[in-house]
């Protein structure tokens, strides 16, 4: 019997019974009212240990502890029984403590980061009404939503009409743009597969995100497939290399078939050149894919969209508003310029059980057959309440803040001694190394790289252990750890910049 | 300017500006109290308008607007500024008039449905803490829950040890497999590629869910490679035609890597013979998936866990509780017995960014590189917490009164007039035609299957402008439309599926 259930009411029910298989099923076997309060209580603490405590920099954005301690202090076991209320209401409360404050004005660990307070009512109302958008029938207004956001985006890419999906994911994106390529060069794959062809080579720059090679070996082009570009020292691929590249790909009697340009790389947040690997994509007649996933919402500030001049004249684009524009994760679209029905015709499989076509309502609007998936989030809606509730001038505000920010951290650490930038940013990364007092007169050469790659993690650790602030580190293309900074949230000041400068002094003063 | 910014505040810290590119540096930009203060009057709407209203059978499943006039309804324009608080909430709440209501009693229209206050709690946790499941840094609570949710899965499934990983539906997870499968057939896939490899050939049965051909198509094996197994008259696979079927595909000189067999498909609610297809899996050294995304709850129940029998002897299964257990949309775990570390090795990318090696603590703990993702969700956190609140016995009971709600129907409809059953169902899918007045004395033939093919629906277009209730239809297979009433929630009692009887004689009278 299910926890909260109201006995006397049952006992009452049983008189009138009806018994199948030993199952009384006359009325509902769920006390609503006690799942109601349940809901109500658990809420209260969301407001109170979560929401309200977003913008508070005196929490700590993490309650570090090692994953054998956490494993003891959580309950995780479940059980035949169910727990009480007031004990499952405490497990919340631990779950809250425990997890990582992402919202914290200190954490910059990720390309996400802050709180949105209307996308977080659209994620709300879209828990609470369970919707899944593949038919109008199921989900009229979610894809209505989704259609009006990807129309919106389209215009801010520059194309005149176009189509698109969200999905779950750039790295799913980034897959879907590979596939519907493959599938313009050749539609016969969809139907007999590649065994037999020749081998299809795609182009990506070597600061791509990890996602080009799980896509090229998720969808049986395999890892060696995808050439690599060189790129410059600020990260951008060189078009000149693309070009070679594509020369000796075809002389090797292989079939290119796509570009993978990257908007803001994962990294250093550098931008290749656009108009210049579109010029070569045309000449080759090279599909042009741009994984904008992370630079793609710099298209909403006049001031910085150039950085991805040219973008409009890709045939596909990835971008989640769910990094710099704080949808919540995860809010990412595939957008791609043809309007012809391209993605229907690559993606569709026809279900007859969910896509008939004999409804009374115009079937166009069932746009499930574009997807891989059955079952999806209706992602687009929380972009859109938070676009209603801003503008484009708020979100606007929003990119060009973050990179003002970025550029007074730039200007902080050339400022201080002992922090060392790794290239003048184009975005919102700001990567540095911090060089501790022992090792600043040590000369130049490996021992030194070899101290100064131990100190990233160390200062690491003790960030997370204290709590103060959390911030990524990586080695990189021979470069030892360094960190990358990222700045989002439009919660974070001048004063968290600073911060996380005298933090790292004061972290690393002993070493 | 965001909306809700106090401008007096902003006054004040103009005086101590810092300025960089024309923004103002000092101080977040958002008011905070203001934002948190429209999340608790949306939190009172979506608590009255949908959770309140989830049982309330008085109120309309949906309220039917053609997609021309639910646009000019609802204002979807995306505009330069903002829109105030006032307007928004206007908006949440045309949203959710408008939109379906899932967890209404009478919606039985797909494989999901109901309201589950523990999982509801569980996705408001998520969303406000907006985590992304990677690694054990940033998300130390959701990967240790989605550690022993997999495990406890697998014990439910029979294995002695195994491995996992939560994925954005039942589709990814069957892609999933198909991927491991062939992988584990020849690793080198992974790198090189498909192209000047035999063609790889997978079965499944003409029963089966359309995810595998998007999958045989997306992994490019394509297609036409995926060899549809006949079902006997209840749509289970035919182990001697799958026998057949493997050995042409061999002497085609193909090479056959992988039986996809159904535990619940989506329109019969029919289970493949799991053991007897392990057998010749065995025999032909052939990956065995299960694809019991719909089924897979039933092991749940010690009554019902036999339709699966033999699942024991899978190298993968798909699961999804966000069907029948409720937990809401998505939740599904693709599961693999395997425990050496093949989900790793098959999907690893080895990001450097991410997954850094020196980190301080147990780096076993990041499990994203698992994933073909790179942001995830943390679905199996919704599951756990419903689970810790029902306990086991919970769960199955809800199994239990579905099944045994289903068998009330059915046997209901044999005894009413112009009902007519297309099969003896073993799950919850219980499919039937309605036959009107009219054509119950027309004699059989293609006339009378022509016309009553236009009977489903002209009722789903009643039922869906009255707003009383949704059920599915469809063709299958050479049968003309009838409808597939699925049953699930919790809440649905005998007096619901007495109401949908009469509601269909009711609203085919004069058919």
């Amino acid at each position: 019997m299910e926890v909260g259930i109201c006995k006397q009411d049952m006992l009452q029910k049983k008189k009138n019974a009806v018994l199948v298989d030993g199952v009384i099923l006359n009325g509902p076997i769920m006390d609503s009212k006690a799942g109601e309060k349940f809901v109500e209580e658990a809420c209260k603490i969301i407001m109170e240990e979560v929401i309200q405590k977003a913008n508070d920099v005196t929490e700590k954005v993490c309650e570090w502890r090692a994953p054998e301690t956490l494993k003891k202090i959580l309950d995780l076991e479940m059980r035949d029984t169910g727990e009480s209320h007031q004990k499952l209401l405490q497990l919340c409360q631990d779950v809250i403590q425990y997890s990582v404050k992402t919202s914290h004005p200190r954490f910059f660990n990720q390309l996400y980061a802050g709180i949105d307070y209307y996308s977080l009512v659209a994620r709300f109302i879209t828990e609470a009404l369970n919707p899944s958008v593949y038919t109008y029938e199921v989900s009229p207004v979610f894809l209505l939503v989704e259609e009006t956001v990807i129309k919106k985006m389209i215009e801010f890419i520059g194309w005149e009409e176009g189509d698109g999906i969200f999905n779950p994911g750039g790295s799913v994106s980034n897959m879907y743009a590979m596939n519907l390529a493959r599938y313009k060069f050749c539609p016969e794959i969809k139907e007999k597969g590649l065994s037999s062809l020749p081998r299809l080579v795609l182009f990506t720059s070597e600061e791509c995100h990890y996602s080009m090679k799980k896509a090229a070996s998720f969808l049986g082009i395999g890892t060696e497939n995808v050439y690599f570009i060189k790129t410059d020292e600020r990260g951008k691929m060189i078009p000149e290399e693309l070009e070679k590249q594509v020369q000796r790909a075809r002389k090797e009697g292989s079939a290119p078939f796509l570009v993978c340009a990257t908007a803001g790389t994962t990294v250093l947040g550098a931008f290749d050149p656009l108009d210049e690997i579109a010029d070569i994509c045309e000449k080759h007649g090279l599909w042009l894919h741009v994984d904008a996933s992370w630079g793609g919402s710099a298209l909403i500030s006049r001031k910085h969209c150039r950085l991805l001049h040219g973008i409009h004249r890709a045939d596909s684009v990835a971008w989640n508003p769910h990094k710099m524009l704080l949808a919540g994760i995860q809010c990412c679209a595939l957008l791609v310029k043809d309007n012809s029905g391209l993605l229907k015709k690559c993606y569709s499989a026809k279900a007859a059980y969910l896509f008939q076509q004999d409804k009374f309502y115009d079937v166009s609007y069932d746009t499930g057959d574009k997807s891989i998936q059955c079952s999806r989030r209706p992602d687009a809606f929380k972009f859109w309440l938070m676009w209603k509730a801003l503008g484009t001038t708020g979100l606007e505000e929003r990119v060009n803040r973050a990179l003002a920010l970025a550029r007074y951290l730039v200007e902080e650490i050339k400022k201080r001694e002992g922090f060392q930038l790794l290239l003048e940013p184009e975005y919102a990364n700001v990567c540095f190394w911090y060089i501790p007092p022992s090792l600043r007169k040590m000369e130049d050469g490996p021992e030194f790289w070899q101290k100064l790659h131990e100190v990233a993690p160390i200062i690491k650790e003790r960030m997370m252990k204290k709590g103060s602030m959390m911030l990524g580190y990586q080695p990189h293309r021979g470069k030892v750890n360094f960190f990358r900074q990222v700045v989002i949230s439009p919660q974070v000041s001048r004063e968290d910049m600073d911060f996380l400068l005298d933090e790292i002094e004061l972290l690393a003063k002993d070493l």
